[in-house]
């Protein structure tokens, strides 16, 4: 049978090198993964169905192949494969299902817009974007989006407004930038589609710890995307997505000072966090 | 890189120890395939909309997934993983994505109803179904299917009518059967989805070897699913999903005799193909 693999690889006759070596490597270690399951026609078919019903599960809003993706461990694979000379910027991890476009907003808006502004603890979320060399860099793009504080975003049609817990800012001259929001909340991946059935099947639970998304994008430097990740969440050690990296975990400090808080328009006492992010150059 | 593989198994908390082996090698071989290839975040995310397409492009009439095992070699794999101890019985080979629901026909009918039959070449299939010991058969049930001869399906909707070149047989108490038709011809797997762009990419046709499909149903007996191909055909060393097997190259013999001809209501002179089915019992 190893004949068999040897055949296929034959038939290749690629324009081009990449794509032959990555039809090459698909179909070797296909066949590889194959042989060594030694599925019945049943399975075959079962499998045929789930990558079926897991193509028919994505819309506009619902990306399963991505879920399955991270589920399986992929996606942070391909992440630390492509990030592997950090020298020293933030580390990244996954985009998740759930990146939509957000609007641009002022400087220190609240991204909060809907009901988990009553229900939920309010944040100030602030840092500076700098190059490897601590340069601050002006007018970087942050693009943030997260929860709320049960565990929805906007995307995922649970009594929130339309574009809800998302925002665009730009960084000051001084590189840098802050928003007001709410606390994020830990949360399930969607259960409901073919991932729901992988996850139930292995005996693992569909929690991501609480975070805040970022994508930040400056002319010149590598596109970080990444996530901070709130403290003493009890499910860092396991994320359903194994999206987590402890550089990216940090503590949301609570401040009594009714100063503070008045002057940000917020109860108190509110949350603070705080990070500096470092960026890559484009090589 | 390894040890991220080592932790993503260690979360598997599996109750069945088929899942369980599925799963680790599944996640494996893809870690290993990924950690191979290397991809970069754009490749990763062709990646995932091709497979979103493929599962798209699946309806009611068309299987992309089946057509996507069927062209990386993969149903052929499984189909000898499943087929090893064959005992003499008659060898398999992909169900293909063309199966579908047929009518029960009286013994020597003519499966072709559509304009095929004015334009196509006039064919006798027969032949009997036995044990590996050479026991006939009764009653066996043989469902059978084929292109047209320009090599469409009639569920591709080209022209025919509704369920043709499809038809259910039952073998006598001697385990014979026969039916009409007309000669198959060689035609290229549907190209306009996904798959078309893998075929391409590859640089490799389209093209399958004209066959007739059989699937044989005896209760007691491993189902059997084959094709019958016409010998002489250009594409029988390169069919596009691997499916040819020497021992199922047929020779369609020109029969030249008006009487035999006539006493099947065919012009003269027509194609004969014999083959004697032989079938494995479940162990």
């Amino acid at each position: 049978m190893e004949q068999f693999t040897e055949m296929v690889l034959a038939r290749l006759n690629c324009k081009d090198e990449r794509t032959k070596a990555i039809l090459t490597k698909l179909i070797t270690h296909l066949h590889d993964f194959i042989r060594d399951v030694e599925p019945t026609e049943e399975e075959w078919f079962k499998a045929i169905d789930f990558l079926t019903r897991t193509g028919k599960t994505c819309t506009d809003k619902r990306q399963e192949f991505i879920l399955l993706s991270d589920v399986l461990g992929v996606s942070m694979l391909v992440d630390s494969i492509n990030h592997r000379n950090n020298n020293g910027a933030t580390e990244s991890t996954v985009t998740g299902p759930f990146h939509a476009s957000a609007p641009p907003m002022e400087m220190g808006s609240m991204i909060a817009k809907g009901p988990e502004l009553e229900r939920g603890e309010a944040t100030l979320v602030r840092g500076k974007i700098s190059d490897i060399n601590g340069n601050p860099i002006p007018d970087a793009i942050i693009d943030v989006w997260q929860s709320d504080d049960i565990g929805y975003y906007d995307v995922q049609e649970m009594g929130q407004p339309e574009v809800n817990l998302r925002g665009i800012f730009k960084t000051n001259p001084d590189g840098k930038f802050w928003f007001k929001t709410i606390k994020p909340a830990a949360y399930p991946v969607p259960t409901d589609g073919p991932v729901g059935e992988v996850l139930r099947a292995a005996g693992r639970h569909a929690m991501r710890p609480a975070h805040i998304h970022f994508m930040i994008m400056v002319p010149g430097y590598q596109r970080l995307i990444t996530h901070l990740f709130v403290k003493g969440d009890e499910y860092l050690n396991s994320d359903a997505v194994f999206g987590v990296k402890d550089s990216l975990i940090l503590e949301f400090k609570l401040n009594n000072s009714a100063s503070d808080a008045k002057a940000l328009g917020f109860q108190s006492p509110f949350y603070e966090v705080e990070y500096d992010f470092i960026l890559n150059k484009i090589n």
